[in-house]
C-alpha cells in the first residue's frame, strides 16, 4: 500500500508527524463532497487513510473508509453517490498510537448505534489514559473493534446514563485525559470539542447557511467558507439548523496550544491566532538570523518546509536567497537499488543539488527541525559533493529532545538526536561547519510572545523541546516512561 | 487512468508539454534498474506512460510497458527481475502526435526483429513527414502496430538494404524529417542520434566502465553518472564495450536548439550549454525586471515554474520576494463539484492564496508562460479576492503564438491567446493592472546571446514565438496548416 | 463483485440456499491451512464470502475475511502466512438474514476481546429472536458492528457473569432461540454446539492427534480426517489438548434435523445418519418412480442436482437414463444482451439442450425442487424447442410452500409457486404434460423412515413443506408473518 | 493469473488440449455481443485468453484482448460499448505453439492495415512450416509482433501482390502447411476457410439476416442461430450483405478430420457429421463394453468427460451406472499444502470418492483418455482407499502414443505413457485389476465407419494414436522429431 503512496514531503521519514485532520459540515446539499474537499486540504495532517460518515433523512447513516489519499478515493462519482445528505464529518489519519500495521477497522470516524440513534466521532489528538479506560470497558462487556485509543470515547458514550448524545459526549470526554479536538455528528447535530488545554486546533467557519468545523483554516478556503473563529480550549459547540450553541463541559485551565503546529504541522496558508503560519515561519527565520548569524554567499532552504524561514533569514541577513536543492516533483520511495551502489540513493530519488549554483559557495541551509538527523547528514554530503566551500545548518526549531504523547508520531526518546547530544556534539556528528537551533525564547518571540517563554506557566505546549508535559502521560508512565527530573 | 495520476505541475492543463524523455545505459549489471531511475528523473518530460527494453546474453531481449508513473511501475521487484542484462533503454511519454486515447501499443521503446538480430528504439521529437512515410510503407507490406509517428523509423530500418543495424538506422533517419533525438540498442550496442538541427537535447554520461545517454543531465545525477558532453546536432554515437564511436550521417546545418527547453521543459537542476537551467531562468527574471519594471510591494511566483524568474526579478528590482500563493502538495484533479458552486474550484484543489500576506498589497506575479490564459485569469481572481490592491503579471517568455510540430504538445493555433490578441488586448482580457512578456531579444540575452536574436539565422528554434519553422511541417501543411506570410 | 463469482449451480437464483458452512481444527501445525481446505469443501453452503480466525501462542489471534471464493483468497502464501498457529476456525456464508448489500463487517467468524481473553465464533443457522436481543443489548451499551443476527451471541457472552468462555457461551446460547450450529474458539479450546433440535448439522472428526468440527463429512475427507460422530442435538463439545469434553447446556427436546439437507443442501458425497446423501437422493428417485410412474423414452436430470434422483428413477422404472441437457462448465451470469432478443438467454449461458438426443422423444425431467418455477418453465421451453414430443416433470421434494427461518435463504411466501397453486395449477402454469412431486411420506421413506412421517411428532424439520415450525419465529411474527392456521 | 482461473475440467493438467476456438458474425446489430456469447460457448477450446475485433462504418475497427475467461471480461458494458458495428470476429486460445509464458501480444485475432484497408484473422490449428515462413518474412523486412505461428498469415497477406483481401488470403494460405480453420474479416466481409484436409472444424449458421461462422454448433445454439452446414475441407466462404460466396483455393485432398474432436475436444451437445458428440461418445462406451467386458458391480465415470461413455458401457453391459466419484463444483488448484502431508491433495481439491457407495464393490472406471497417467493413478488410489474390492479401467480412446502438431497441446513424446509402455505394462504401472483401451477399429466403428479404419487411406486424422501424420511436420522434423519408421 505504501508503495502506491509516495510521501509529499521529501523527508517524511525523518520528521515529526501530525496524526490527524478532522472536518465536518452541516446545512448544505451533499455535505460529503465538501468534506472530501476539506480533507484533501488537510491531507498533510494524515496520509495513510481517510474516512467519511454522513447522514441523510431518507437514507440514514452511510460511511466509507479507504487507505490512501483523499484525491484517489473520495473523487469517484460511484463512491460519493453512496454518501448523501446535508450533514457529514470526516477524518484523515497518519497512524494509530499503537503503531501496528494499518487495518481498515482503525480508520475513523467511528460509529455507534445508541438507543436514541446513531452517532459518529472523529478525533485528533491522543488519549493518555486510553489503556486504562479500555481495560475497564472490556471488564464491563464492551467489545472493541479497533486498536485506536479514540474508540474509548464511543464506548464511554454507549454506557453513559445521559439522555442526549451531546450530554453523553460530555460525560465521556470528562473521563478522558490527554489532547483532543473532536468533530462528531448525530442525525441532526454537528458537534465540535477541544480539550481544556486546547492542544490541537479546531476552527469554525460559515458556508452560506451552513456551518463548518475544521482542523485548519486552509480547508475553509478550499470550499470558499468564511472563517468565523477558533473553537476555544475547553469549549463544546453543538450546531443544528437553529445555529451554534456553545457549552463549557470542563473545568477551565490555562491554554497550552501546540507550538509545533506553527513550526511544521500546519499549512503555511492557514491562519492561527490571527497571523498566517507562513508569516510566523518567516519570522522564525528572522529571529534565527539575529540569534545565529554567519558569513556566507547564499541562503538555501531544505525543500519544502524550510522555505519561509530561509526567506526570512535571507531578508534579515541580506545574504541572497537561492534554490540550491531542487525537489523531484515525482518523488518515489522504493526503487530497486542497482548492483553498483548509488550513494544516498534514497535522497536522490527526492531531490538533486543544483551543482552549478552551489560550487565554491559558502552555503547556509535552513531546515525546520532535526529529528533523527539522518537526512540532514545526507543533504550535507550531497552539498559537499557538489563543491560547496562551507555548509552551515540553521534550524527553525529548538532541539527536539522529548517525545510527544498528544497526537504526534515521534520516535522513541533514544532515537531523537537531541535527546543524547548537545548542540556541539550534533554539529560534530553531522560534520558541518556550524549548526544552530533557534532558542525556545526566540521561538516564542517569533510566534508573537514579545517577552519570550513564561517559564512559570508556558503559553504553549512545548513538551517536545522542554520535556514539560502539561498532562501526565499516565499509560506511558505505567509502561516505564520516565519524566524529566525536577530541577 | 488519469484520475490515478494527478499532475505534478498545478497548471498542467494550461502549459506546453514536452512529449518525451529518453534514457539508455550500457556496460553495467542490471542496466534496467538504472534506466528506471533515469526515467524517474525525466518524468517531467512525459507522465502518461513509460517503457523499458533490455538485453541479456542468456535471456535475450525483454521489455515492459506501463501506463502511469515510473515510480508506481518500475519499482516492483517482480517486474524488474524480468528485465535482466547489461544493456537497456527506456522512454517516458506524454502523448502521441495523434492525440487519440492512449493505447499501450503506442508506448515506446519500439522493438523489431531483423535478420541480423533485434533492435529497439526510443524517440523524442516529432517526425514531420510521418504520414507520408506510413502510407508508403503500408503500400510495400509493412504492418504498423501503433499510431505513433516514431514507428516509421523501425519499419524503414527493417526494409533497409544495409547490413548492420547502425547502418540501417542511418539509412532510415535520412528519410525522416523533423526533430528527433533517438536512443536505440541492439544486442551489443547502445546508439544515440540527434537530428541535424539538434532541436531536442541528448547528453552523454559515464558510469564506472559503462556509458549513459539521457535527455537531460539531471538524470545522470540521480544514478551518480558523470556528465561527459552533449551529443552534437547531426551526430550519431555507437557505444560498445570498446568505447564510443562518433558518426556524422547527415549534411551539416546550423543548430537550432529548442529555446523553450530553457524556459520551461527542462528541469532547473539540469545543465544546458554549461549553465544550470535554474540560473538561466533567474537571468530571465533579471532581464524582465529591466525590460518591464513596475512599482509594487511584493514579487510572488506562480508555483512552481515561475519561482526562479521571480527570484531574479526580486533581486534585480529590490522588491521583496514572497510566497503569496501556496501549492497543495497533494494536488487533485477531479473532485465531485458540490451543489453549491465553489468559485475556481479547479484552481483551489491545487493552490491557495496566502490571504494574510496578500491583503492590501501591490503584487507582481511572475509566471513562465501564457498559453490559453485560462489559469492566469483564475489566479488573478483569487489574488484580488484576497484583497490585493494591484496585480501585475510578468511573463518569463514571449507571447506563444504558434504551435510546435517538433515534439511538443501545443493547442491548435486558434486556442493560443497570443495568436489572436496583442499584449494590450491580453492585459484587458485578463483584467490586470499590467501585463508584460519578456521580449524575444531579452530571452536570447538571458540564455547567453549577448547581442540578442540573430534575425537572419536565429541561434535557437523559437517557432512557437516567431512562427519561423526551421523544418517545413509537411504533413501539417498537407492538412491545411498555413505558414506565417513572408514579410 | 458478483460478476467475478458466477454460480457453481446453474439455477442458483431459483433455489433455496443454505446460508453457511462452518469448520474448525485444533492440535495441528498451521491449522488455518486445513480450515481453508475444509471451507473449500463446504463452499456449496455459502459462496458470498469467507473468513478464518486462528490463534498462535506467540502471535495471538489473527484473522482474515474476504468476499469471493475460498480458492481465490485463502490460497495465497502471503495471506496464509499471516494466519499461524495450531487452532483455527472458519466460516463461509451466503448472505445475512437482513438481505442488504454485503459488507465485510458481516463476514464471520466474529471476534470479541473479553476480560479473560479473546474468543471467536462462527454460526450456521438463524436466531429467530435476534431483533429483540439486539434492542436489549443496545439499551445496555453494546455497540454492534454488523447487521448479522449472529453478533448477538458474542455480545451476550461479553456481558455474561460467568468466569470461563465456555460457561459464558452456555449462558449466551440459552438466551438464543432458533436454529444454530456453532463452532467457536478461545486461545486453547475448540468448541462446537448444536441447538436442542439439531436443525443444522455438525460433525466431529479426528486428524492425527488433532480434532476437527465441520458442517459436513465431505470436508473431513478433503483433509484426510477420520469421521468420528455427529455432534448430538443440544450437545456442546469443548476440545483441548486433553481431549473432548461433552456438555449438555439445554433442556432435552426431540430432534428435528432439517430434511432439506438430504434433498439439496448437503453434498452428495457427505454422510448423514450413516448413509451417503447420494444414496438417499437415488432412493428419492426410486420412491418417485413408484409414486408417479409415466410412460416415456428417456429420463433426464436437470443438471446437476437432479442427477442422483434421475439415476434412481431410471433404475426403478427401467426407462433409459440420458443427458438431455448439457451444462456449460464456464457458466456466466451477466453478458450484454444483444439487440436481437435471444430467447431464454439467461438459461442458454448455463446449459444447452442435446437436440439430436431429445428430438421426437417423450422426456422425463427430474429436478430437485421447484421454488419460484421460473427456470422450470424456461427449461421446458428449450426441451420443446428441441423437438421433444412430451415433457414430464418429476420433482424430488414435496411442494415448497413455506419460508425457512432457520438459516436458509427463501423467497417471501408470495413468491413460492407452491404457496399459491395446487399441483395441477402448477402443471398448467408450467404447461407440461405432467408434473408430480414426491409426497412428504415418500420423502420420509426415502430418508429411511420406513413408516413415513410421524404426524404427531415429525422426525425432521419439514416446515418449508408442511408449514409446521418447530420453533416459533418470534421476530417474524412481530413483523406480521402469519403462521399456518391450526387444522 | 492462473490462480484466478481454476480449470473447468478436474484433470485439465493430464489431458490433451484443443488450442483454439473461433467465431464470427456479420449482418447483425452490435455483432461483438454475439461473438462474446459464441466464444463463451467455445470456452472449453481455450481458457487462457480471448480477443474480439469488430468494425463499424463510422467508428472503424476496434478490438479488445484479455487474459482470462470470456465471462469475466467480455460481459462488461464499459468494454462492450467500445466494440460497435455489424461485423465481428473472435478467438479463444489455450496457448501458443511456442509454449512460452503468455503475453497479450500473442492473443488473436491479429489485425493488419493494408493499402486497401484493414483485415483481422483468427486461426484454429497449427502451421507446421511457420518457422521457415517467419525467417523468410523477416529477411524481407516484416516486423513480427507476436510469437504465434498464426501471425505469418497476416504478413503473407500484407506482401501479396493481389488486389483484394480475399485474394491475398488465398495467396497467403497456399504458402501455409498444416491444419487451419480461419475466420477473418475486412470492413465488409466475413471470411471462413478450412485447410484441404479439414483437420479442424468450422460450421456455418444463419441468424435472421446475418451469418455466423463457428468452430462448433453449440455456439450457434447459444445465440439461437440455425445450423446451415459445415464448411467443407479446402473451402473458403466470403460472406457479405449479398450472401455467401464459396471458393476452392486449394488442390482437393481426401479429408482427414481430427478424430479426437469426437473423443474429447468438442462439447457433447455439438453436432458433427449429423450426430451429437454425446451420442458418439455413448456409442464408444457400447463398443468398449463389447470389446472389453468384465464382471463388476457398478460402472462409474471419471467426471466429467467419461460420463457419456460410462452410460453407454452400463447400457450395453447391464451393470448399474453410479456416481462413485463426486466432483467439487468449486475446483481449486493451488491451496497451501498443510504441514501434515495430505495424500493426493491435488486430486482431493477437485473430487471426492463416494465412500459409502464404493465400499466392497468391484468398480469399472470409464475415462476418456490416458495421457501421462498421473491422475489415473491417483484416482485408483482414492477408490481403493475407499474400500473398493476391484478396480477396472476402461478407456474411451486408443493409447495416445504420438504428439499432435495440428493445433493440440500434447506433451513431448517421452511423457506419453503409451509411447513407452504396452497395455499390460500400463496396467501394472497403474496397479489396477484390468485396463483396456478401445481399439482404433472400435473407435472408427463408434464414429460411424461400420467397417472400421481404412488402413490404406484413413478416414480421419488419428496421428496421436497411429503416428501416421497426414501433413509432414516440417518445422519439427528440422528440430529433430523422428517420424514412425515405415513398417
Amino acid at each position: 500500500m505504501s508503495k502506491q503512496m509516495p510521501p509529499a514531503h521529501p523527508f517524511d521519514d525523518d520528521k515529526l508527524h501530525e496524526e490527524c485532520g478532522i472536518f465536518g459540515v452541516i446545512g448544505v446539499t451533499d455535505a460529503a463532497n465538501f468534506v472530501a474537499l476539506g480533507l484533501h486540504a488537510l491531507q498533510h495532517r494524515g496520509q495513510e487513510a481517510g474516512g467519511i460518515v454522513c447522514h441523510h433523512p431518507d437514507h440514514g447513516f452511510n460511511h466509507a473508509r479507504r487507505f490512501g489519499y483523499v484525491r484517489d478515493n473520495f473523487t469517484k462519482q460511484s463512491l460519493m453517490e453512496t454518501l448523501p445528505g446535508p450533514l457529514s464529518i470526516g477524518h484523515v489519519r497518519y497512524s494509530t498510537a499503537g503503531g501496528k500495521a494499518p487495518v481498515i477497522r482503525d480508520v475513523q470516524p467511528f460509529f455507534g448505534e445508541f438507543a436514541m440513534g446513531g452517532a459518529a466521532i472523529a478525533h485528533n489528538g491522543n488519549i493518555t489514559n486510553a489503556d486504562a479506560l479500555r481495560r475497564e470497558l472490556i471488564e464491563r462487556g464492551s467489545i472493541f473493534q479497533s486498536n485506536s485509543d479514540s474508540e474509548c470515547i464511543i464506548h464511554l458514550m454507549a454506557r453513559s446514563l445521559q439522555r442526549t448524545i451531546p450530554d453523553r459526549m460530555e460525560d465521556a470526554l470528562r473521563r478522558v485525559e490527554g489532547a483532543f479536538s473532536v468533530v462528531a455528528m448525530t442525525r441532526t447535530k454537528l458537534i465540535g470539542v477541544r480539550d481544556p488545554l486546547g492542544v490541537r486546533p479546531l476552527v469554525l467557519g460559515q458556508l452560506g447557511d451552513g456551518w463548518v468545523l475544521s482542523s485548519e483554516t486552509c480547508a475553509l478556503d478550499i470550499i470558499g467558507a468564511a472563517f468565523v473563529r477558533e473553537i476555544e480550549p475547553g469549549e463544546m459547540v453543538v450546531i443544528t439548523d437553529k445555529g451554534v450553541e456553545s457549552r463549557r463541559p470542563f473545568k477551565p485551565l490555562s491554554p497550552r496550544f501546540c507550538i509545533f503546529e506553527h513550526v511544521y504541522f500546519s499549512r503555511p496558508d492557514s491562519i492561527i491566532g490571527g497571523r498566517s503560519v507562513y508569516e510566523t515561519r518567516r519570522q522564525i527565520g528572522i529571529e534565527l538570523a539575529r540569534e545565529a548569524p554567519v558569513e556566507a554567499d547564499i541562503v538555501c532552504p531544505v525543500p519544502d518546509s524550510g522555505t519561509p524561514a530561509a526567506i526570512g533569514y535571507s531578508h534579515e541577513s541580506g545574504i541572497p536567497y537561492a534554490m540550491g536543492i531542487i525537489r523531484n516533483q515525482y518523488m518515489g520511495r522504493t526503487f530497486i537499488e542497482p548492483t553498483e551502489q548509488i550513494r544516498n540513493m534514497g535522497v536522490r530519488l527526492k531531490l538533486n543539488v543544483n551543482r552549478a549554483l552551489i560550487k565554491d559557495k559558502r552555503v547556509i541551509l535552513v531546515d525546520d527541525s532535526v529529528v533523527r538527523g539522518t537526512t540532514s547528514r545526507k543533504i550535507k554530503e550531497m552539498i559537499l559533493d557538489a563543491g560547496a566551500k562551507e555548509v552551515h545548518f540553521r534550524i527553525a526549531s529548538p532541539p527536539t529532545a522529548w517525545p510527544c504523547f498528544y497526537g504526534v508520531d515521534t520516535p522513541q526518546r533514544e532515537k531523537l538526536l537531541a535527546a543524547t547530544m548537545s548542540e556541539d556534539e550534533m554539529r560534530d556528528h553531522l560534520a558541518v561547519d556550524s549548526l544552530k537551533f533557534i532558542t525556545l525564547d526566540g521561538l516564542y518571540r517569533a510566534v508573537g510572545e514579545a517577552s519570550g517563554r513564561n517559564a512559570k506557566c508556558p503559553q504553549y505546549c512545548d513538551a517536545c523541546f522542554s520535556g514539560e508535559y502539561p498532562v501526565a502521560p499516565s499509560d506511558q508512565i505505567e509502561k516505564g516512561f520516565e519524566l524529566k527530573a525536577a530541577e
